[in-house]
């Protein structure tokens, strides 16, 4: 005699949201250097702080931090079971900051909060802002953002809830950018041939635009490697069985992995960019599959100084990922303002670098 | 001038086992925070007590524990080399208890004694009943388990031994299994918010059946990189120039691959089946290869409580894995008792699961 | 208004090299336990002193010490933005030395001197010879050797350097091998049934050939996760789209991946050569490609003792690898010296391994 089960996470569906709403998500996440290598494994990252930790510990840090985007895609997969597995797109990030640095042993639990709501017109989606914060065992935040996401409604005659779009910061500013504490970039401790480039804040310009001229190719197991170890559960990346009979045949990149890559492959022209601090707005412009090329280039939209900080200033950059066309003709929209079909990430964020 | 050489292992052929032969496996193995951050890559657990030290720790493991099906796997993987190396199938587990946890710096090392043997009628093969034994460096038993497999013989002329066939108990019994040592599942010090799941022990019911909805496709780089990771050498999984000439044309995906991912697929449903402690039987129905999808659904086959212990009791389950076929219906065996051809998993184990 | 930018590497020229010249090279690296999981994962050793703590603590070493060609990979990855990003071919390597084992946590620092310049007779390309050292945080080596690449010229108007070909030893002497201090591996610390093999240095014989019988099919994401993994930025390895439209139409696989997975292979005979201590010559004879399956065999060229050692000797081994052709017939070179087509590695090299 079998009895029927319910006890599987079905998520949350555009009704389920409230304004306020905090979301308490499993599973809490220990960092190790098991994750720290994978991760070099997976993007071949190689800014000198997160892969030394004499380089780092002579900086000031504690020990070898954690890729910070690491932390951003651990923080970002906790979020997947409560506010995107009915999602339809993933549509923006705004205000993001990231806290204390990640170290090997740090645990991150991560909860969100509802901060807006807006029914579509079409009455069968609507569009859910969450802040989503990620702290580890002492409380501190490592990763702090706001995404919003459309997601499916259980029932289209439910009715739409009040409209509530927050107020989002278009950059963050300056002064929310936090330079890891007791952290020294001046150039006795900072060693740029080592770091692998000699161009400092100081050489960068607004408006230069850098081709960071390589290109990766991505496999299956690698983005499904990746989105696994983040425990990001959504289904797009990994059923290619349920994927085969959708609109693109295949399965779907987690677009972290591409910023993931993208921050990689930018080593080459911003080796010195040591440390993300802040993520302004970031759009998946296009999907991409297995077998796609990453190239990228980036703009340097902004340099700021810090008040009382001689050695490290914050650039904000804005990264242009591809598929399939290289950078050197920095490819990013067409006369109409649409992106261009290759064009697949659009990253805007701030970066700290040493100054001379 | 040359020399032939003869120092490869050739494996043990059905003539080189004797009752009572107490087989030592090369290679001993430290277990890292590398292996298990490998296995999250690879199967993307969400078990929170495997996850997070803090919340291991919070129970009173002494630190965060590696999977217990890590620890399997590395113990099996070290019985090929003298046990199924000349195998030409895996045909059963039975018996196995799970015993201290495994922490990163363990090193565990694998013995195994034969307790049966039994030649075919075809007198070219027979079968071996072995249980295999893997301790930590204290010696305290991680994993120990019965399995049988069909091995070649050497010569079809040599006389049959002896059959000794093994009285093998069918379920492990509620006394045998072991819930660590200073460890307490209650309500207090279990929170399941992070854990991702409300349901408890005393929530489920014999005879239920949970669909786990999820699939996940296999690529040869995923199962190759598991396999090696246990050190298991069966060549099968590894060899497409030799595998595109055999029965399939393709290489076999290691066994033990499909109960990892189902074991991590089925956290959807199962979320609080914090710790295996015994596998009561398996079978590998049908072989897998890369680009299936694997999906499964369990049925709850039994309760048990344990004396003097209100904080946690035990469920015997039955996971199904399937390739190629979602598991609402919950597919299983024909009219006649066979295994549906999408079948490639039926594992009887026991988990613990906190209670309320 | 935008700035053209140029703060990428674009690699040093034939003409950039100068006799004596030291390249200090980016970026530092920590190896840590992660990084020596995903070695087992990627290649599958079995050699017990890289595989159990307990085992190599035992003989005296300080902990697990790292595969030796971990340490090897990375060295060369460093190399690769300074040496070789403008290489048209890596042509040999010699007089490679191993010193103090790589333990994780320690950090990793390479320099390169130029050695010899040779242009070629064509005018576009010339060959440059380093010697490249990997040390540890001490300053103490972990790697040393030269080898030697054909690298383009920026401008073939360039006058050509003086020559200068730098006088390599056939064979790393005897007394240049280091046995690690403190370490001992007589029969009452170096269990040979852990190990895996009962054969020992006093049962090889110079001249002896072993076919290590295994093999293993190399996927994309296996090589590229590799190279990534060791930093190593060589273009071929990585980029689809850019080698679709070269001489293979494919991505080729760094070198030293095969390497690896000779070395892992080669335990099936040599389960006792727990160490490498030295390169003597190494040749990538052909290139390998994602789904080539590789298998090796191995020639014992040479046997030394160490004065004042009676626990362990050295063995001088030449390993050969080849793709899609199984070894039994210990496949080299043709009639005319040349190698076969399916050979892709010609590796002579010094191990240590423990006598009776």
């Amino acid at each position: 005699m079998t009895t029927p089960s319910n006890k599987t996470n079905s998520g949350n569906f555009f009704e389920d949201f409230r304004i306020g709403q905090v979301l308490a998500h499993a599973t809490p996440r220990t960092v190790t250097e098991g994750d720290i290598a994978l991760y070099t494994a997976l993007y071949g990252p190689r800014f000198a702080v997160q892969s030394s930790a004499a380089f780092a510990t002579g900086l000031g840090f504690e020990d070898m931090p954690a890729d910070d985007l690491l932390a951003f895609h651990i923080v970002f997969g906790k979020t997947v079971p409560d506010i995107s597995l009915n999602a339809v797109a993933n549509l923006g990030y705004a205000d993001g900051t990231f806290g204390v640095p990640v170290y090997a042993g740090d645990t991150i639990t991560t909860t969100s909060t509802v901060i807006g709501l807006k029914e579509n017109s079409n009455g069968r989606t609507g569009v859910v802002y969450v802040r989503s914060r990620g702290v580890n065992q002492q409380g501190e935040m490592v990763v702090d953002y706001v995404r919003w996401v459309m997601v499916n409604k259980r029932d289209a005659a439910t009715p739409a809830p009040a409209e509530v779009v927050p107020d989002l910061p278009k950059t963050v500013p300056v002064a929310a950018l936090k330079v890891p504490a007791g952290v020294s970039f001046d150039s006795e401790a900072y060693d740029t041939v080592l770091a692998g480039s000699p161009h400092l804040w100081d050489d960068y310009t607004p408006g230069e635009k850098i081709d960071h001229v390589d290109g990766m190719t991505i496999e299956e197991a690698e983005h499904m490697l990746a989105t696994r170890l983040y425990q990001n559960t959504a289904k797009v990346h990994f059923n290619q069985f349920e994927q085969a009979k959708g609109r693109f045949g295949k399965r779907l990149i987690y677009g972290g992995h591409i910023i993931s890559l993208a921050r990689a492959l930018s080593f080459n022209g911003l080796g010195n960019a040591c440390k993300l601090v802040a993520i302004n707005a970031g759009s998946h412009c296009n999907p991409t599959f297995s077998g796609d090329t990453i190239h990228c280039w980036t703009e340097v939209l902004e340099k700021a100084a810090f008040p009382e900080r001689a050695d490290v200033g914050a650039l904000r950059l804005r990264t242009v990922a591809t598929k399939d066309l290289p950078c050197a003709g920095h490819p990013y929209k067409d006369a109409e303002g649409k992106y261009l079909p290759n064009v697949v990430l659009d990253f805007d964020y701030w970066v700290l670098m040493p100054r001379r």
